[in-house]
């Protein structure tokens, strides 16, 4: 254990975020600066003065058209029974769009309506009104209105108003520096050499272009050991160059979490823990006038984090309202446990299947950068709240845009490697489409489709009895509902092990004997079904093989984790087998096809899906994965069945 | 006239703008180019191809607490009566959250749950589960997995999981060169003198913008003058070194709009007019496999055709969909006429009254660029569409966030120099509250409060045979509402006249005998009403005034028009004459007051709104304009009229 000198505190604070959040915004006391930038170069900034036009915009009276500019009371006789005839420079001169208008001219006639008697000599039929197209002084600006108030966000649009009245440059707010301190012994930077114990140091990065992104100037130092004198060094260094300090782990209450002592003993400490899951462990405090925060080490923690307090101070710096996200009603296609008396962030998959929105929470640990990768959207539930049923409607903060998610195809079930290849294919047809897809198994698959919250379910699902797949499952899952199966993949099923397949494993009671760790699937995956079945043929009692309550959710997962135990063995497919480098023993063949509903099936999206599997280009891409075989020009099954019950 | 060499093409196209777009797309063949960047500086960039995953996160079973790594199976007889011993080094080891949990270690337990009986030995009265505390190999990222598929546009988290995976260094889309080329013999450079019939050259900049933010790299050129030589010139160039080449202004068919007839002859036209109103004179076409896109010059246009057809090329280049605004539905406050056979493109602002938002259109002067800074929304109005009544409810596409539309305060009325200070000390006090404000005169403000399309009228409306300013109005127009009259403003009405007052005008007389350039204010403004009782009490016609038909709509357009003529004339307010450094004669006195609802006056807005009014702030900012006083807290004139008929 380390040895510190640090009291070991054990318990946070569970201060609600919005109080945590306006206590230290009446901290934060920034020292703004205003710069002046090029007009040119001003996209995206914040004007920090009102700015006002500095010449009117037409700065004369211009033509609007190609023609002749006339004076208008001339011509008030002019009839189609009574020509009038014009001479130029008498009461009459050329004029094309833009030109200037002088006086005591005051209409312009289009070019189209003249009829040219000679050089110097022009008829009209028709009168002028006073002032006909011509844009008159200040139609567009007038000298001295504002054009912006103060916190306005340049625009593409804002720099031709701001040209146009010859404001060159502007002044604008100087983006706040905030600082970013990563700590931590176990830090490598992505460059360098991993070995067991040593994590990649990413969060600073991701943190710096949050910065950026939200527009301030991000400052990302290097990596600071776990010591308070380097920390108390690196906060003091960065608290004096800076206006917002983000420090990163070491915010909770372990034996070396020092941060909140060193902030308390250098400044203040607001808050220690928030109410929300999770990021909790959030430090918020002030050292020589700086707002420092520290951030929780979870990468899911630390950015939810990141957006709660730092973006407002960023904002706070320009005075501009934070930017809130769409949002979009729901329905829960699964039942969701929240913690009483704390926020719950929980990211969302939706998907739009048969006309609702449904949406299923992704994995909710802290540590899995992935969920908030992957995420559609943001469910936040209520500190009162202790849960939401399923098939409740709910509002959730959309992190992609609606039409990416109105579009995609919902696809859960059996992980196969070909479902991304599949969707990198269809997009390429149609740029709104592409697969969401969640590894949930098989059965799960099947469920999906049941209660319309999938659009398709990958299966591999092997009836015991008769030696077949899918069907049996589909007909009796799905009875009462119009589907079709389609078959889709041959593929081969196999141990994965080791290189060299060192203990030498060719069936299940070699893995019983040999007491090798067996990485098994979770419930309702068909590899799991397949392996029962060998245990059974076998034999073998499920309490003889070590691993068998531990569950991975996917192929590439079972072969990550026999990679690096050489006593492990797994099932799954070649695949995934090839990829990671493994031995492989091949002992099944097995169907895995694709179940939707008829409707679905019949409907665009469908018909896409289904082009694109018997496309050439995608043929190609399984094959250069290998063990695989699509199903050439497969006879898809419909199955009508009636409810049992009429 | 020029003596051009082309002939004059007076007709243009109205081909549809989806039908021109899925044209020239079928025509752009994009030499898309892929470049590596740093994963840490590739935010925003697009993922040219799948990546995938080089190692897993975590790369080995960390642990995920501070605590003793333990072998479950030995753990499983714990109890609180049955305490268990462990040894050190045999049968526990210590680990910090994320060191590596080493074989046959499964499972880890909480510093907080152990009990300490010497260095080497530990009790534990629970038992442990396997792999609780542990976040095994892959939990977040498995290596092989697809992390992005290509066209994902990378955020600041997606950097995250690429540092985490150890992708340093990511393939995406090289942004696509855009040439954009300003014409016209008109143009001088923003920074070079101007003079009558010279215009600043802004476009270019701003489409220069557009393109970066749209995700293309801007190429601007210098301004290339009207001659065919060398538009073709400029063309060629461009069309070799870009992937898109816009040109601005000489798209039209006038005599000097050569660009159409250049694109044909090096290349090929595929559209010379688009069904929208503005923006129909755009040429879309091919010159050496490159698409050359003419634009119009007036800025509304061509910032409308640049989102038309630019946009969709830069998505395609890096095959991503082309972003939507948001939309909101609103309730039209004017009847609208369209065009039929064309798509009418109309500036909106909104507001949010009564809980409603209401919209109204803004000016439909292509020429405007502050149409489109001022929009908070777009109404596009189909070609088959005529019209639409006042009080349809119909969709619009977004231009600011909906949270900044609906807390503004909606001012109709007339023109006043302090509603914009107003506006900003607003504010600073509160991000949200600002002023969205629309010049329409006294009258017309009034009937916006009638209507309920305002929060509040600026009016300054005398009555004749009374002498007193606007409580006669406000109880005819307004009554059986519940109305709040706020005395806001004394301020001085004068004639505006040019420096020196050179032919000494002092009265309507005055400027009737001597045959000045009156510029008039539009119906129903408080300072026209002034006039028109001038006009009476002098006994002058109307038909008298020279330019008495002519309108302005605001103070600062007639000083401004006075300040372009030696003949000119005016009536104002003292600031706007001051702003433009004119001559002041004053006339009247007036009382320029605020008239709302009841209920707004009691509302938070509301008292936001008066708190300001009434701060010293607000009196400073105003008595640096000059000409004004503020009432001292006056008393609210509360006119609760009772429909005529019960």
């Amino acid at each position: 254990m380390g040895r510190t000198t640090y009291k070991r505190k054990i318990y946070l604070q569970d201060k609600p975020r919005q109080e945590a959040l306006s206590e230290i915004l009446t901290h934060y006391a920034p020292v703004r600066k205003v710069e002046w930038v090029d007009s040119t170069s001003a996209l995206g900034r914040i004007t920090a003065e009102p700015i006002f036009a500095k010449v009117s915009m037409p700065h004369y009276h211009a033509s609007a058209m190609d023609g002749i500019a006339v004076i208008a009371e001339k011509t008030f006789h002019a009839h189609e029974k009574n020509p009038i005839q014009l001479k130029r420079n008498e009461n009459f001169i050329y004029v094309d769009t833009g030109h200037a208008v002088p006086g005591p001219y005051n209409a312009v006639i289009m070019i189209e309506n003249i009829e040219e008697i000679d050089e110097d000599t022009l008829e009209i039929i028709e009168p002028a009104s006073p002032w006909q197209h011509i844009r008159p002084i200040g139609e567009d600006i007038v000298q001295e209105e504002m054009l912006f108030p103060p916190g306005h966000t340049i625009r593409p649009v804002d720099i031709g108003a701001l040209l146009a009245s010859k404001t060159l440059q502007v002044p604008v707010w100087k983006k706040p520096v905030v600082t970013i301190i990563p700590t931590g012994n176990e830090l490598v930077q992505p460059h360098e050499q991993l070995a067991p114990g040593r994590l990649i140091e990413f969060n600073g990065s991701v943190f710096a272009n949050y910065v950026l992104d939200w527009g301030g100037e991000p400052n990302l130092t290097g990596i600071v050991v776990d010591e308070p004198e380097k920390i108390r060094e690196a906060l003091l260094k960065a608290t004096e160059e800076s206006d917002i300090v983000v420090i990163n782990a070491g915010s909770s209450a372990g034996s070396k979490d020092y941060t909140v002592h060193i902030i308390e003993e250098l400044g203040d400490v607001f808050t220690h823990g928030v109410a929300t899951r999770p990021g909790k462990p959030v430090i918020l405090g002030k050292i020589n006038g700086t707002i420092v925060i520290g951030v929780p080490g979870y990468p899911v923690s630390a950015y939810l984090a990141l957006e709660w307090f730092v973006r407002p101070l960023i904002c706070e710096y320009s005075h501009t309202p934070v930017p809130k996200r769409p949002t979009l009603q729901v329905k829960l296609g699964r039942r969701i446990v929240s913690t009483m008396g704390a926020e719950d962030f929980i990211r969302m998959n939706i998907g739009f299947v048969e006309g609702t929105y449904v949406a299923n929470p992704l994995t909710r640990a802290a540590g899995v950068t992935m969920s908030l990768v992957r995420a559609d959207g943001l469910l936040v539930i209520p500190p009162e709240i202790s849960g939401l049923e399923q098939g409740d409607v709910v509002e959730v903060e959309l992190m992609r845009p609606l039409e990416e998610i109105s579009q995609a195809i919902v696809f859960n079930g059996s992980h196969d490697l070909t479902i991304d290849l599949l969707s990198v294919q269809l997009k390429k047809r149609n740029l709104y489409r592409k697969i969401i897809s969640s590894h949930v198994g098989s059965m799960a698959g099947l469920m999906a489709i049941k209660k319309g919250e999938a659009h398709v379910a990958g299966v591999h699902l092997l009836d015991p009895e008769t030696g077949e797949y899918n069907t049996t499952y589909v007909k009796r899952f799905l009875a009462g509902q119009d589907i079709v199966l389609y078959p889709f993949l041959k593929r081969k099923q196999g141990w994965f092990l080791p290189k060299g397949n060192p203990l030498n494993i060719e069936s299940v009671q070699d893995i019983a004997e040999k007491k090798c760790d067996f990485v098994n699937r979770q419930k309702g995956a068909g590899t799991r079904v397949l392996f029962d079945k060998l245990l059974r043929e076998s034999n073998v009692n499920t309490s003889e093989i070590v691993g068998y309550q531990r569950e991975m959710f996917s192929h590439l997962s079972v072969a990550a984790e026999v990679k690096s135990n050489n006593n492990a063995v797994g099932l799954g497919i070649f695949p995934a087998a090839k990829a990671m480098e493994l031995e492989f023993v091949p002992i099944a063949d097995e169907d895995y096809d694709l179940v939707m509903t008829k409707a679905f099936f019949e409907s665009e999206q469908g018909k896409n899906l289904i082009e694109v599997i018997q496309s050439a280009s995608f043929k190609a891409d399984v094959e250069k994965i290998g063990g695989y075989a699509v199903v050439e020009n497969p006879t898809p099954l419909v199955i009508t069945s009636k409810p049992e019950v009429e």
